[in-house]
């Protein structure tokens, strides 16, 4: 191990490489809360693809393997530290390299920050779609890594969707690129569409070329309260059979609701079991048809009340409701954020299995997430240090994860397998699909050394 | 070889198996012109997954190879015979399983004709999108096969954006199923991405869900006629631009046009040098509008005359004129249709380089495509044993395909690789990536027997 870290020194001099205990403590964590991840050898900060390919040359001839690293935000252990592997933080890679309107297109670097590309490519009038709800810390390697998603998925998928092509820097520090800026191109495999998602087990991601769309126009945005989940899951179904397409439709719950209005005061509606929030970015006038068809399946399906925003103001307190509700539950103890789907249609079943399932296992959770998707974040939480709790927690996601999978579902709409749902990963999947997948890591990576112990 | 199809016919004496020489010669080739396959060993007819399976294992334990083939309307050889190998043919699994309205999902057999999926959804008011020229006689499964594209791909999309799930049967005969009906999904690696457009090198497709849309509102068309391809180029490159999303932006050259106005005397301009066709099917007005932007854009850069539908059958008509493009070209002789892309920027540059490229080897070639995706079918014909003429043919596709890979294009928009572009894979993808799909095929298919010499 000395001689890897000697050998980087001497091969990389100029490169960032911490060693101190500190320092590498600092690393060993993502922002999931509920998995024990190891303490890495040492964390190298490269600031070019040549640098990460030098990295992986050497780590491929010692033997010694890496975690790659963006903002440290994932919420499945993806990034989180392996004991005696090097984490490789790519946030010095940090460019934004083009803006291309031609061909609507830009070229970027793994460690931009979502919402500085979102920035950038507005200032033109364009727009880089994936939304996850840390856009504004998280990376957009990292995006790469976990196929991220957010709330604009609805209308505008999700971040696998908006890449056209990477370069990766395969194992033994061989660099590729796949795809390139052509909309329609087949020829051969599509490693694009491969490594997206693969949180750095095959590959590191050391560039990216990202479409973009002219900008929509501004969003029309309302909240609708509802006297049940399930009369909120059903008028959800009712707008995706109609054919809307909503460019926000999100759902909270009661508890969410009441955590996020006692912490701001906002005046919601507590005696509400649900909220949705829809947003339109329709052009001219169907904006507005749109959200009024959505305000007919709402009291068609027995809300109770209709707040539309009438200007820009409203419209971004209303959202605000929204984007409070994370943070708004951390401040009742641990919160740990769970990820489950299922196809939408059974959004209303997916809700009351997961209030049947807290129920029974006696636990504080509130649910809050992508409705018009079928993905939900039932967010558990606990007093710090209740370990009797915790276990509580953890025995009801595992059930959780059995009623999403029972039902078509699966146990990570957007957050990634990463370390912390390995195991259940063979039952959503199957064994021989699983088996595909292990067979091409194999292939890419044969001595194992590309974030050991995510995914797979 | 012979145990082989004793085996088949006592495994699955049920199944029809054609074994006659006259038989097996009519599935000897796709519709590709250029390339001259091999005869089958026989052709199997399964009607169920089980019989895939069967074969499959029966296959491997013989190490027989095995062509997957759905209608044979291919381009690129990708279904064309290999000697000894068995050629089994999907068309017997055309079965439309389900229709899901609440999740927007339809699950087919793999020998669904395209135009018959298209026509049971939108008897529900639904739309399935990917629509290859060959529409009303290909399979899905062969569109899976290729990830074909087609006309309306410029707004929605190619058919791997329509896929959620595959039932495969891999190479042993283990049946693994990828994806699910859940829109947001990220366990573990994207199989379904990784399988659609492998041209069944990795498995064969027995099942496949596929996204529906709430049918759009009825096409506005129209027809613009350029006196220079440049102008209609450029006219392409200001609505991406502008941020205008038509459902349809196709290109017709002089050759073209004259080819079918000879044909149906539709009293074409045939002094212009291009012609656009541009349909939009944003909603209300909006239509109208985008239509209006499109024109706009047509004449700042030169159109000498727009014709807008006033009707349905006014808009049929027109939309007529590049349907016909293709089987107006064969009626010059033997027809070789190409498939270069560029990015879309480049949609100029690309046209010129086909012009200069035909007019150097002297051999007669009309364009048409996809001008939106920057994809494009220069048409090259020549008379019926004219062997000389064929030489210089393939001589300026290759030179072709060096100028797309040098504009950062693409060998193959839609049609593939298959067999008979093997041999330009590497320049436009590179060594070390080829590689990786060199070693993700080895993995899944040791013996090297699914649709051997295909894409890799």
């Amino acid at each position: 191990m000395t001689d890897f870290l000697d050998d980087l020194r001497q091969r990389l001099p100029a490169m960032r490489l911490l060693t101190d205990e500190g320092d590498r403590e600092s690393y060993r964590r993502d922002e999931t809360v509920h998995f024990e991840p190891g303490l890495p050898l040492a964390v190298a900060l490269p600031s070019s693809t040549d640098e990460v390919a030098e990295i992986m040359r050497l780590a491929t001839s010692h033997r010694v393997p890496v975690v790659p690293r963006g903002a440290g935000s994932g919420l499945s252990g993806g990034s989180a530290g392996v004991e005696g592997a090097l984490t490789i933080v790519l946030t010095r890679m940090n460019a934004i390299l083009e803006i291309d309107h031609g061909n609507l297109v830009a070229v970027v670097q793994p460690g931009v920050i979502n919402a500085d590309l979102k920035t950038a490519v507005a200032q033109e009038g364009l727009f880089y779609a994936p939304d996850p709800a840390s856009y504004e810390f998280c990376t957009i390697g990292g995006n790469i890594g976990t196929n991220a998603g957010g709330l604009c998925c609805v209308k505008y998928g999700v971040t696998r969707d908006a890449i056209l092509s990477l370069e990766v820097v395969l194992v033994d520090g061989r660099v590729i690129r796949t795809g390139g800026r052509n909309v329609k191109d087949v020829a051969g495999y599509s490693l694009t569409h491969l490594f997206v998602g693969s949180q750095g087990t095959l590959g590191i991601v050391t560039e990216a070329t990202v479409r973009l769309r002219p900008a929509p126009p501004p969003k029309r945005t309302m909240l609708a309260f509802f006297p049940t989940l399930e009369s909120a899951g059903r008028a959800v179904a009712a707008m995706t059979a109609a054919g809307l397409e909503p460019c926000t439709l999100e759902l909270m719950d009661r508890t969410v609701i009441g955590a996020v209005d006692d912490w701001h005061a906002l005046g919601l509606d507590r005696s509400a079991a649900a909220l949705l929030l829809i947003e339109s970015d329709r052009p001219g006038s169907a904006a507005g048809d749109e959200l009024a068809a959505g305000e007919a399946a709402c009291t068609d399906w027995g809300a109770t009340s209709v707040v539309r925003a009438t200007d820009p103001t409203e419209a971004d307190w209303l959202r605000q409701v929204r984007r409070l509700a994370f943070r708004a539950m951390e401040r009742f103890g641990v919160a740990r954020m769970e990820d489950v789907g299922a196809p939408r249609s059974l959004l209303p079943e997916l809700l009351s299995a997961i209030q049947r399932i807290a129920a029974a296992h006696e636990v504080r959770c509130g649910t809050f997430g992508h409705a018009g998707d079928g993905n939900l974040h039932p967010t558990f939480v606990w007093d710090r240090g209740d370990a009797e709790a915790e276990e509580r927690v953890q025995a009801a996601c595992e059930e959780l994860y059995r009623a999403a999978i029972a039902m078509g579902g699966t146990v990570t709409g957007e957050h990634g397998i990463g370390a912390a749902r390995r195991d259940f990963l063979e039952l959503q999947r199957g064994a021989d699909a699983v088996a595909v997948m292990r067979s091409i890591k194999t292939a890419l990576d044969p001595l194992n050394i590309l974030n050991p112990g995510k995914v797979l």
